[in-house]
């Protein structure tokens, strides 16, 4: 099965209590495409990067069996860039700067062999690319999986609802979900997203884990306790890509199997925060993943008596 | 197995966003001995009240077999009163008046008859308060719960100190952990708080479940999400009630043990907050309880594929 990532890459300059990190590779496209190449092949990125996006990072990627044909690289541009820093608790960050440079004018291509791809994982973007990448597909894919962000709901609210209709997972925070259906109850406000057109709704409640609803069954899926958290950075992105990855690799698209996926992309988003940046899940083996899915399974593992 | 409930019971007067209540019996030991009677017999209650206190809301509690010999009744005196108004959250709640009465020089009296009991659950109180129950005890129980909060940690830490040492179970919220122990982790804040005295230790995140710990393991328990939740009031008494009202019916205090009886606490939790006070565990079915029990087994059931 092959799966097409659309998002950014990017340069990130980061600050949390624990150290400073200037000028990373960061970007959603980049976390998701390196979280998916741990469970999924065929992993085909879309994305656009400036002249200054290191070649050994490509390189990496490529060496992963990730396709880039769909990563333009802008001669003379610069890459998106953003500079953020985590206070304390860790959950709430400041933005102190944002360079779109390449990202200004990003009109995605989605390459022809790319164009009947079985997933689709579209990372946050405007909406209006996240559409024009949905149009771009020869076949409607199996499964279209969106990520996006409160700032498209403050700024590009309409383009937006156009997208969910078009989408079969929606992945959100809990301020995001709360935002976007005006329901402080999630399971409210999980009803209210999925009459706007997707037919499975992921609330990631980064710490405190992560919920799967359809409008049938809900799936509770927890944060695996960390003695360390170093970066957050990436972990939402990480997750999908986990999550995308799994399903891809299972070409099981039922709730039973999502509920796996989104374990997995827990298990990939808990090695992420370890780490500045991408470093740990560059560096990743299939039995350190098996282990932590195994922690995930006993954390939870009860046997009920009556 | 006999189990000592010791706590406040109180008179509340609430506002959520969804309405108010006005002068309706609360209190710690209220909400513990009400939902542990739901699972235990032989729950003895210890307390103190006022003239003002519902003799109706006593011959309540006597009918589900709960004793009430060690709960004092002062005449001429008024029952302790805690007004508050949560937030939109739900989340945070404001004080707006706390009148201490029978509450103010409270000694606790152990009947002899309660003084041989199995379990010992210490409800919220003066760290002091709770010693001298312990210390009233002939036979040292065989497990003894303590709850407590942030409230004694800013002014009698030193006390709390020594009760941690002659207990075995300590439940707080994550806030609290991470006042008591000085570690932003609630896996360092857990290990701390175990090297003060108890041997396990429950966070209780609220809406985002609950965590146990014990020096080797750890175990995360759910919270369902709920489409409404009207009145927060208890929930945590109401917890800690469940858990030790299913350890002592159970006659089993393993870890393993200890998990399902999370599972309970929280079950019995969820129902808590459907009301205003303790209206909802006044009126609960044991075929409520076991549906409830089922959705949060349900809640987390996977089967991982590797």
């Amino acid at each position: 099965m092959s799966t097409v990532v659309v998002g950014t890459m990017a340069f990130d300059s980061l600050e949390t209590p624990f150290g400073k990190a200037d000028r990373i590779v960061g970007g959603a496209a980049t976390y998701i495409g390196l979280a998916a190449s741990y469970l999924a092949d065929d992993i085909q990125m879309v994305s656009v990067v400036g002249e200054d996006f290191p070649e050994a990072f490509m390189d990496d990627l490529k060496s992963r069996g990730i396709k880039l044909d769909g990563v333009e690289q802008k001669k003379g541009e610069k890459s998106f860039y953003w500079s953020g820093k985590y206070r304390n608790d860790m959950n709430t960050r400041d933005t102190l700067d944002t360079q779109l440079n390449v990202l200004a004018d990003f009109k995605p291509n989605v390459p022809a062999d790319y164009r009947n791809a079985d997933f689709l994982m579209l990372g946050n973007l405007t909406p209006a690319v996240q559409m024009s990448v949905i149009e771009q597909m020869t076949t409607r894919p199996k499964l279209v999986v969106l990520d996006t962000m409160n700032f498209w709901m403050e700024i590009a609210l309409e383009d937006l609802k156009k997208v969910l209709k078009k989408v079969d997972v929606v992945t959100i925070n809990d301020e995001e979900a709360r935002i976007l259906s005006g329901e402080y109850s999630l399971v409210k406000a999980a009803k209210k997203i999925l009459s706007m057109g997707p037919e499975y709704l992921i609330i990631k409640k980064g710490e405190h884990g992560a919920l799967l609803f359809n409008s049938e069954e809900v799936f509770f899926a927890p944060a695996l306790p960390l003695e360390e958290v170093f970066d957050p950075t990436g972990a939402g992105d990480t997750f999908a890509g986990g999550f995308i990855g799994f399903l891809a690799a299972s070409k099981d698209i039922s709730f039973e199997n999502m509920k796996c996926a989104i374990i997995y992309g827990s298990a990939l988003a808990s090695f992420c925060v370890e780490k500045f940046g991408t470093e740990r899940l560059q560096n990743l083996t299939k039995k350190e993943i098996d282990n932590r899915i195994q922690q995930f399974i006993d954390l939870t593992q009860v046997e009920i008596k009556f």
